[in-house]
């Protein structure tokens, strides 16, 4: 049980908390996990983001046009330092260049069928190799996190996987990673059309957000999809801070975990983007999680 | 097995569907219902409707400058042929009153939390007497649909609810009248937000629809929800053509059925907003399950 984490604060909350919940109701037992940073790897850089450059390449490749104009630019010459600048200023508040990316993304899926692109997700995270660690994407899951999903699952828990990342780029890898099955994960989205025809129509990405599941967003995405307030949620990021929030009830167990990235030698170190949330974990008694000493393991 | 059920057409293209479906992975069985008039009557007025307009009474008393103003005028003189009107209005093409209709609607909720209109959507049910059939609303589901729901799950079936209606007026009541539980409810729904406090936040209605589940969008939802293309859908009108379309597979059994409202005696009788529907049916052989002659009981 949890063999991948050292005996310690975080193991210790966890197993004391999945005891209590075992008074609640089977059917309240919601957990919901961040994905990026939180249950796999972001970093050098987000892996869906190494998906999405390469289809801007493809695009400036047909259209030699757009090799002047960003989005396409920074990707067909590789410039990630663009890519990172422009998340950069969105979360210091400057949005002039954030548009033009959006855009640049959603058109470079237009008109794609969901079931086009889940198999292009699939192939790109079953295929890929992660540019430092050495591995396929789908081998970059955390190996703790992992087996903490299916411990909750084993007591009675539903594990949710409540994304920034794309919903449909994560569902044809959801249940053999994670053992969370595709109407459990919850993410961002293209708006959809739907399209009749007779072998059963299409459903299109259109070049429309439809919804970030990111921040506030989050909490309204959990409820949509589950109807449920969670007992127990999962981030490592600002961007999680309301859906750890949320995770609040009177009367009942909740556990919030805060997955903090201080492995230089197996993982990562940072805390670039999760200084809010490490502030709030402090104030609001969270469960912060150390890879370097919670885990074994990492993957 | 289906004791509801007469003998028939009906009964047997089930039976031998469920048969031929338990070759199929039993995380693909998929089925989809829509709920008004499919799973419950919707007639002399959806349900819906009559909590709605209790609702713009109540707004009514409160505002009298109101009630010389649409929505609220007809909903305090119970002019129900008003929005009779309106909706065929709109089945017909003609959208001029709609959109004061639908503000209405979405004023009378602004800023109540969900959890709020959740507990008032489930006293609404539990406790007013249908005008007609003289029984509490929740138990105006038709048992052979409720029976069906429950032979499905027994042979590794997830159902869905996928309405028209709103899905946070149907989640309380969803468990108990149908054994569905609240995060197999699709249907349509407000915007949200969430507002942060130091009690796990409030997700408020926003008076912006964010998406009537109907039409071409019920096949939309039920990917987004599900991610999977439905083996069996259930409908009775002509905004459930296009999930019934929907449900098409190359080399593995699909079910289509139709509910036709034929029976004044024990329930209602009436076609409009199904012709549409009727005569889908008849071109892709959709199964149609005659109130009268297939359900031995209705209620």
């Amino acid at each position: 049980m949890l063999t991948t984490w050292r005996d310690g604060a975080a193991k210790k909350a966890i197993t004391e908390f999945v005891e209590q919940a075992a008074e609640v109701p089977a059917d309240e037992r919601v957990a919901a996990f961040d994905n990026d940073g939180t249950l796999w790897c972001e970093k050098p850089a987000p892996i869906q983001l190494d998906f999405i450059l390469r289809r801007l390449v493809a695009v400036a490749d047909e259209s030699p046009e757009l090799r002047s104009r960003q989005p396409w630019k920074a990707a067909y010459e590789n410039d990630l330092a663009w890519f990172e600048a422009v998340v950069a200023a969105h979360y210091a508040g400057d949005d002039t260049q954030l548009p033009a990316l959006a855009a640049g993304i959603l058109e470079a899926y237009s008109g794609v069928g969901v079931e086009d692109f889940e198999a292009q997700a699939n192939e790109f995270l079953t295929t890929t190799q992660h540019p430092t660690l050495r591995r396929p994407y789908v081998q970059c899951a955390y190996a703790p996190m992992v087996e903490l999903l299916a411990y909750l699952r084993d007591n009675g828990f539903t594990t949710y996987i409540a994304s920034g990342g794309g919903r449909d780029f994560m569902r044809p890898i959801s249940q053999a990673v994670y053992g969370v099955p595709r109407e459990q994960v919850i993410g961002s989205t293209a708006t959809l059309s739907y399209e009749d025809d007779e072998h059963g129509g299409t459903i299109r990405h259109q070049p429309v957000l439809d919804y970030l599941d990111d921040g506030p967003e989050k909490p309204i995405r959990i409820w949509s999809r589950t109807g449920r307030r969670p007992l127990l949620a999962a981030g490592n990021a600002n961007g999680d801070v309301p859906m750890l929030r949320f995770t609040h009830h009177t009367g009942k167990p909740t556990l919030r975990l805060l997955v903090l990235h201080d492995d230089p030698d197996r993982e990562f170190a940072y805390t670039t983007g999760a200084e809010q949330a490490l502030d709030q974990a402090h104030r609001d008694g969270w469960t912060v999680i150390s890879i370097r000493d919670d885990w074994h393991t990492v993957f």
